[in-house]
């Protein structure tokens, strides 16, 4: 157990028992306040932490950060670029200097009103330049969910499946922060009576992904593939990730070459990226992998997480959100490692700020598949809300909250929150 | 016809009858002396035109440009974020600075001497900072081959193939120069003998794709697609691409969600970006589209390029390079407005830089097939070299280089080339 992870480690700053940010997380994220720049921060109770101001003063001094300005900066990336000492160096001196018995913050009114901000005085923006974005579909419930109701609950899953990490490669552009409404997206659909002649069409299935991912930091060289083993080195920390997804759209163009419109009209990420250093405690091994995987698959370690992912939704017409799935990252059948081997075997290299969604993650209970589709089982099977309301498919005005959290005695890690609605389809001049 | 694009133009440096750049190309790259910061670049004849060093002596001094110091970056991305209207002032500026009645730089050595360098004295780099890249699969006839080699000639084309421009989004991160060689790529791939477990392997089915690419200036705001008809404000200029791919890993890993590993292990670009004012007089009109398009890919404007494009192979025991293909960019159905119209529609932005490439273009006869999948037909009809060797798919050590160039009276617009060798298979420690 590292020092910073300690159970009984305390801040100066009064953390409720129930907050997602004890001085245990210490999240990275950008914030906005309004009236100045944004800085890069981290987050303690209600409030946020700010790194750029902290760094200003000379608190960063240790070997990896002294000098390095990386918290200047608008964005992660550079951060991210420096490595795991400069992580860990980073970690322990915000931790030092937020501890109930170091003074230097806490008996400074000066620095304390510059560094911390109420978190509801500022604004969350997204605090990484994304190069590239991955998707997997590594949850087995969900590629058996999806394969039953498109293909055949025979066969599945494709022959491929347990023996890789199924992906595609994503739109990182349209990688949004949480709070980001959303117009329906609109785009070709075949109408109920047609095999081949699609209409131009608001999106009639629109759905959410309840999904988890990764980001790197360090990267590798074009051709040189990163070993499992070395994926503590690359992996910076966790998010949320909302997949937002146009399954009739969906259906229409993905033949042969895989989801394109469907899922890059938005992909929603939660404000705080949590580090491997925080969540160390909540590793755990992971489901057995029967075939065994190829040797560059294969790793003893834990990469595993017991994170529990809720989804709640609030249509315009209900008092307050209801929670429609819970899950944990715990069900997913490959892990960030084999994820991360997988992306790099072939020679493709990776860069720091690159995102690596999970895919939807699906428990085997109902109560926890991730997305409206297996929710409501292809529209067969609507979900129903304590107003009178039913859903297949999300609806005008219908906002997804996602949130993450994983415990251990005496406190939470969190990520906040993921949120969007879903409004009315834009008129569009096309 | 814009006057920069005058036939009869001249420029004081000569500028042989076959070469790429006569004053009417004025492409963009990004040059490196080798002894010196790299420098963004145009080019003419035998010569880079160094537009750091112009730009740095005041030259670009219209309303567009005056103070913008976009030349000055390492990459073009803030100059294609300006917009056409900055675009045409500069290629103006380029155009009369080069033009053999203009003094300014034909008469003043030491300027003279800052600005042009012989191409041979400088190694090019990849120009643009890529954001996002997609890759389209345009073609009819490669789409054509490929369904009736891997699925039924009779059903060749998807139902979705003629409604949209079927694509998918590719890795950025791996896009490189041309002139970087690559190592085989090694992964799953399936042996002859089985249906459902894979080994690991050097890939056996190495393949180039011809294809060309567009670049993209000022982007959208997510939700808020792009009208066809706008499409020449944001389309910057062309490029030449090889979109390698590793047929057998692709085959095995692409089910449900598309290429992946099979691609992203490099695509190789050239070093100029021709651009859509240089390109105005190769302008004809399409294919005939039959059914025809929904209205939001629609357009009545000229947007096929008349662009030979060959492809040559040496490999280690040939004295020089062979052609193996001739083929035209005009031998695409889907053409880059509409390709651009489509990837918008659902609401995703797009960003300078981001490149789009065309999928592999083939056109009608054998001899214009723009992949060794095609040309050797799955492998059962190698290719014959006048050395005695044969191919199907790569071997180690081939080099594979594509040219792209427009003819008009009077003189020839290219794109340079575009190159790279394949290495044998790395040792790997994984």
């Amino acid at each position: 157990m590292n020092s910073t992870n300690d159970p009984t480690l305390e801040s100066f700053v009064d953390v409720d028992s129930q907050s997602h940010f004890p001085i245990q997380n210490l999240p990275y994220g950008l914030a906005n306040p309004g009236d100045g720049d944004s800085f890069l921060c981290s987050a303690i109770g209600d409030y946020v932490v700010n790194l750029a101001a902290l760094e200003a003063a000379g608190h960063f001094d240790g070997p990896h950060l002294e000098g390095a300005e990386v918290f200047q900066e608008q964005t992660l990336n550079k951060f991210m670029g420096l490595g795991r000492d400069a992580w860990t160096e980073a970690r322990q001196t915000i931790s030092r200097l937020l501890s109930a018995d170091e003074a230097t913050l806490r008996d400074d009114d000066s620095l304390r009103s510059k560094v911390l901000i109420p978190m509801d005085e500022v604004e969350m923006q997204l605090p990484v330049d994304i190069g590239d974005y991955t998707d997997f579909y590594s949850s087995e419930q969900h590629a058996t969910n999806v394969g039953s109701m498109f293909r055949d609950p025979e066969n599945a899953l494709k022959p491929n499946w347990k023996h890789l990490p199924v992906g595609y490669h994503g739109r990182a552009s349209s990688v949004v922060i949480s709070g980001t409404d959303l117009h329906r997206p609109q785009g070709q659909i075949l109408p109920p009576d047609s095999d081949d002649t699609p209409i131009f069409s608001a999106c009639k299935l629109c759905d959410f992904e309840l999904e988890m991912g990764f980001l790197t930091g360090p990267g590798n060289d074009v051709g040189s593939p990163i070993p499992i083993d070395e994926a503590d080195e690359h992996i910076f920390g966790l998010t949320l990730v909302n997949d937002w997804s146009a399954r009739d759209i969906q259906k229409w163009e993905y033949q042969p070459l895989g989801p394109f419109l469907a899922k890059n009209w938005a992909t929603t990420v939660s404000p705080w990226i949590v580090t491997l250093d925080a969540l160390e405690p909540f590793r755990i091994s992971g489901p057995e992998q029967d075939p065994e995987p190829l040797p560059y698959l294969d790793t003893d370690e834990n990469w595993t997480f017991d994170i529990n992912l809720d989804v709640f939704l609030q249509g315009k017409d209900m008092d307050e959100a209801h929670k429609i799935c819970a899950s944990n990252a715990k069900n997913l059948y490959w892990n960030v490692a084999q994820q991360l081997a997988h992306q790099t075997i072939t020679g493709c290299n990776i860069r720091p700020g690159d995102l690596y969604a999970s895919g939807t993650i699906s428990g085997p209970e109902k109560s926890s598949y991730g997305s409206m589709l297996e929710l409501s089982w292809k529209g067969t099977d609507p979900i129903e809300f304590p107003n009178g309301d039913e859903r297949t498919f999300l609806e005008d005005g219908d906002e997804v909250t996602m949130t993450g959290y994983a415990e251990t005695d005496g406190y939470t890690i969190g990520f906040g929150e993921v949120s969007g609605k879903i409004l009315p389809a834009k008129e569009l001049d096309v």
